[in-house]
């Protein structure tokens, strides 16, 4: 299911290919958030132009709108959305914990109001896991609490129980519910910042056994070397033969420096979120497409870049089209900064391969932030 | 510049050429609108892959916002927006006198508030020519004084009076300014709903001769069948050997209805802004992608569509996406509507050529009205 292919000899960065029901993807590798399947303001045809293997849908959000009913129907997820590559699915945890209004935690699972209608739900570990299969993503994730930053470590370590208590539960029903399944599994790491509960969180999902390990509950308010530190003693804990995959980060150096601690998966809103606010990424930093000083500025967001938004527009015009609020400019940055995340990426994979990860990340870093100051 | 190729046995239709400096159109032609240098929620590319041969900018609009200045620096409209097949502009005399705050008309021109920031402008014929120069486009039409329905004879004979001077002025200036340009001009014939002053309008622009005729003044809030007989009258009146251009038409009966009266050019932001608001079309009719009725519906909004949206996505992904309000759901069915429109034309060409247009409208009519009702 996972094979490691090769360790680079600079950093701890890693070569892996993953097969999936929907096809192999090589490691590392970048996810584009289709929370509600569809990654925003982008379509099919551009992500695969893009170069994306895989991308995330949210088990929560695809839930309460357009529901089970409806996908279950269209055939699943991948049908639903005309989308033939691989799915994987955050479990809903972090939005019943964020954008949920929680009313009721127990050990059983978690009862909330939506966010959209109020509606009151129960969503349990086993329940999680029908979803999914429901969906019929091909990596499922465990449905746990991301505990945000600061947290006290009484409390972690009680949120933890409940996170590995579900844990066990998501992958004994898995095993009763369809043995014959070709979904994969993925535990999700907590313990915040505290290094001891990260470690007793390892030690148990190992003991219960995933297909692939997550690092949850970081970028969640942690300064940034807190959370390389924490990806970088998680990581480690973590067995060779087994994906990693770093949730919800991040910024293109946090990438990279998650990379060289080993980890091998990484999903962001950021290249779609800030593509929308008119902040595209280039390997000279990062540039705001709204300011004046790109009014008349006929060069592309980046020479360099192969995407279409690069070989067919201009600052210039971009920029004109957020200050008209134009829906184009929204979609040619979101696919000019997707683009860039696939491709930075591709790059890494080379340098891995080539054995001089560690320099590339260094020489990317100079790059980025000197035209950023 | 335009060949009238063929003539339809079964009514007025025709087809012809039209040859300009970014290259040649066939007619009858849609021709879809982007006011301010981009078609809403669409990409260059996807316009091609549609078949748009030529598509509208706004001279009132451009020359708000980017500004000339701009437009100009990076070597014209179809530079800056990164478009390189035809692009017609309209004067921007419908925006002055709908969409800004009029101060001041006299026989010079217009004196408005800018919709924007409320910022002071002249407008005259001449500088509306000049205007169109610096955008470049390869069809630029007069300024003109587009009178709303219903409206008293004599103010319309008042208003006509005004906008036959300024096609003078505008044709005159365009002679003195630059006598080498490949920019075609086209006059406007206004006079509302009558007849007589529809007539004294086209004898007085051909008297002055433009490179082809719009019918303006329709589709301002007359009834249809008044649409029909004014553009059907002043269509028997312009010459045969110039392109006949039906100002802001329409829906796609309407398009056909004029065809078949002898329009050659249309344009209308209906397949966009209605596709914005999840309405489709199709040759059985229209549909609401935000009704109920397609929760469940796994079919494309047209089963023997070629579009994009049609060969990937279902009604019910399509309603999802409008029911979560996510941008690719107004993307999906401009995209179809805009192919649509421009198929229809297609079709409408095949027909006249067959000479069996009469039929072919007749027969889109009772399927479309049919599954309408």
């Amino acid at each position: 299911m996972f094979q490691l292919l090769h360790k680079d000899k600079s950093s701890k960065a890693r070569l892996g290919r993953l097969t999936t029901a929907h096809g192999v993807i090589d490691t590392p590798v970048f996810m584009p958030v289709g929370t509600q399947g569809t990654v925003k303001a982008l379509s099919n045809s551009e992500l695969k132009d893009a170069g994306a293997e895989i991308i995330l849908g949210n088990a929560y959000h695809l839930y309460l709108r357009p529901g089970l009913d409806i996908i279950g129907k269209a055939g699943g997820l991948h049908k639903f959305m005309g989308w033939d590559r691989p799915i994987l699915t955050d479990s809903g945890g972090y939005q019943v914990f964020s954008l949920a209004k929680l009313r009721k935690l127990t050990d059983n699972g978690a009862e909330f109001a939506s966010h959209i209608d109020g509606s009151r739900h129960i969503l349990t570990p086993e329940r999680v896991i029908d979803i999914q299969q429901a969906l019929g993503s091909d990596i499922m994730m465990t449905f746990d609490e991301c505990v945000h930053y600061p947290a006290a470590k009484d409390y972690v370590e009680q949120s933890l129980r409940l996170t590995t208590g579900w844990a066990r539960r998501s992958k004994e029903h898995l095993e009763k519910s369809d043995a014959e399944s070709r979904q994969l599994l993925f535990g999700i790491v907590q313990g915040s910042t505290y290094p001891d509960l990260r470690k007793r969180a390892v030690k148990e999902l190992l003991d219960i056994g995933f297909d692939g390990y997550a690092i949850g509950g970081v970028s969640v308010g942690e300064p940034r070397d807190l959370l390389y530190e924490t990806a970088g003693y998680t990581a480690a804990l973590l067995p060779e033969d087994k994906p990693r995959y770093l949730m919800g980060v991040g910024m293109p150096q946090d990438i990279l420096e998650a990379i060289a601690l080993g980890c091998d998966m990484f999903d962001c809103v950021v290249p779609t979120r800030n593509g929308r606010n008119g902040q595209a990424f280039t390997l000279n930093g990062d540039i705001q497409l709204r300011n004046a000083a790109y009014k008349e500025d006929f060069t592309a967001i980046d020479d360099t870049c192969g995407c279409y938004t690069c070989r067919t527009h201009t600052r210039s015009y971009i920029r004109h089209l957020f200050n008209t609020e134009e829906l184009l400019g929204l979609r040619l940055v979101s696919l000019h900064n997707i683009h860039f995340y696939v491709k930075l990426i591709e790059l890494s994979r080379k340098a891995i391969a080539d054995g001089r990860f560690a320099s590339f990340k260094d020489e990317f870093r100079t790059k980025y932030n000197k035209e950023n100051l």
